[in-house]
């Protein structure tokens, strides 16, 4: 598959697709190895970096057919590429922004990906839409085994799996499930989420991780520490977890639709309308609108669109996608012209 | 005609044709008269406004076929009816609220329209549309003529035409224009075309006459005093001036188009979009996104939608025309839906 390919599809997680995905827009599990016979990242060098590079592309393309078609090494795409990769959540920003010799390693349907030379050697990762962490586990953990047959991963007897950042120490896991959450924002109760998932040590981050804003009423719930637990506890302890935000903002839902139908129907067509007409849209209002009329078809208001048309419009409007879209390199202002001119088109089938 | 007609209709002012009907909605000129041999209306008993009306309109209905079939006492009428008839500027909000014996006469295109036992006997009116101050002198100065043979009028040699008001007394005219001046309100310049009318002395006001507010960006200019001067002079005044008005409007359209072309063209769009998909529209959202429509159909940004069209959707979305068309009296929040289901619908086929 070609990068270009990109520009008209969409990864697995935004299918729209699985349990609960009127909240659960997707799950995902992120495993740090590092080899044990080289320099952790941070402390080798280009030579070395490039071996390791090197040694897991070819084990990966000769040895697992999923990763036979989608392997790019940072330093062939340019940034525009780069960042069709970020927003399709295959890699992270730093590891679109850093120079050192790296690469990412992808399956087909986007599934499974493996970014290689991030802050650890190996960063494999699954990335499921709707809420299917079990899944996704099954899937990431048969891999991980796979891979360590084939490679020495740095581990020690009592500490677990070592990692470039001592945060990561120990299992190396990171769950997360990313929510749609619009109407406890609406209510002004999703504060409460983020004190009761603080309490029980789980993060809240935005769309694109840490330090990134919720943008579109999206929001990760993660586990923040990996050390002296096992695996399933702490997907256990996710999951256990997500029912009750999910339940929390169907209430949140329910109440607004009984208290104020009126104007909520009101909002969700006039986002409709704006995305529509408008002839400028910024990435961010983009998201903004779209979260209303993804609570629109989850609530049966605006029923005729698809919640697949809902995240192809999310991904492809995003500032890479759209010049990818467009086929050429485009200035801000330009983006939002491009940007008002591919949702019109999209959406005015839908009244 | 029927009074039911009004809720398909629109008077002759709104049809959106004449000279500069881009910028000018329509010409108005009225006259006020008293008839000699009566006391005036402050001072009439009811028995004297009884006969003072059945007098004028007996004339009418016999004499002048053009008022043959709109007449209307206002103790025949409801509050619905009368406000449509305030709507249509067929008679002021006084005359409508107002408790003693008082009626309309009106032309079948609505072009001519007499008030009786307003704050004056008779108050002539001859509204058109454009730009057309001379054809509608020439038409109500006909109809003063056609009267004044029939009936006494209250003259004095030096004072003029006496009326219940000092404000009025002398010619007894009052001339207007109404302006749609959306870009000189966007750039915030209509103030200095407010302190430039006031220094030579003419008045601005918004849509319904003094004291209302100038919703949809519509202004009426006129004279503010009748005594002392000629008819034709103070037409003559009103004619010097607003040209000069309409150009500071045109130029200030260009000055948006050229300086922020894009932003206006979303603006517009969206407010399009607004009237196209809102469940809920209060008559103030309503006059001001029209207000809008109309600037960018007189920009050839969305040149499809005729102006016929939006004066209509204008007028039929005001209260007492809405329940008219519903055919039923409605709360306002009912009012807010029925309208925003109105306009959607009138608007449904233009993009």
């Amino acid at each position: 598959m070609e990068l270009s390919d990109f520009s008209t599809t969409v990864g697995e997680w935004l299918k729209g697709e699985g349990p609960d995905s009127d909240i659960v827009v997707s799950s995902r599990i992120r495993l740090a190895r590092n080899l044990a016979d080289h320099r952790f990242h941070n402390r080798a060098a280009p030579a070395e970096l490039e071996a390791i590079e090197s040694e897991i592309g070819s084990f990966l393309r000769e040895n697992d057919g999923r990763f036979a078609k989608l392997y790019y090494r940072m330093a062939d795409l340019d940034e525009i590429e780069r960042h069709i990769l970020v927003e399709r959540h295959l890699i992270s920003r730093e590891h679109a922004a850093a120079e050192s010799p790296r690469a990412v390693a992808a399956s087909d349907d986007e599934r499974l990906s493996i970014m290689i030379n991030e802050e650890d050697h190996l960063r494999l990762q699954v990335l499921r839409s709707g809420m299917r962490l079990a899944e996704a586990w099954g899937e990431i953990d048969e891999l991980d085994n796979r891979l360590s047959r084939a490679f020495k991963f740095a581990f020690h007897a009592k500490w677990g799996y070592l990692t470039a950042c001592p945060t990561n120490v120990g299992t190396g896991i990171r769950v997360s499930v990313m929510l749609h959450l619009p109407a406890l924002v609406l209510t002004r109760e999703i504060e409460k989420v983020f004190r009761a998932m603080s309490k029980i040590n789980l993060a809240v981050r935005g769309l694109y991780g840490e330090g990134t804003q919720a943008y579109g009423d999206l929001y990760q719930i993660s586990n923040q520490t990996s050390l002296g637990k096992q695996e399933e506890k702490i997907i256990d302890n996710i999951e256990s977890v997500v029912p009750g935000v999910i339940a929390y903002e169907r209430k949140a839902r329910k109440h607004i639709l009984a208290t104020n139908h009126l104007q909520t129907e009101d909002r969700l067509h006039r986002a409709l309308g704006m995305l529509k007409t408008a002839r400028l849209l910024t990435s961010e209002e983009t998201m903004h609108l779209l979260s209303a009329v993804r609570l629109a078809a989850a609530m049966q208001v605006i029923p005729e669109i698809p919640s697949s048309t809902i995240n192809e419009i999310f991904l492809l409007t995003q500032p890479a996608h759209l010049q990818k879209v467009t086929g050429r390199a485009l200035a801000p202002e330009e983006r939002d012209i491009e940007r008002a001119s591919y949702v019109r088109k999209r959406l005015s089938t839908y009244v």
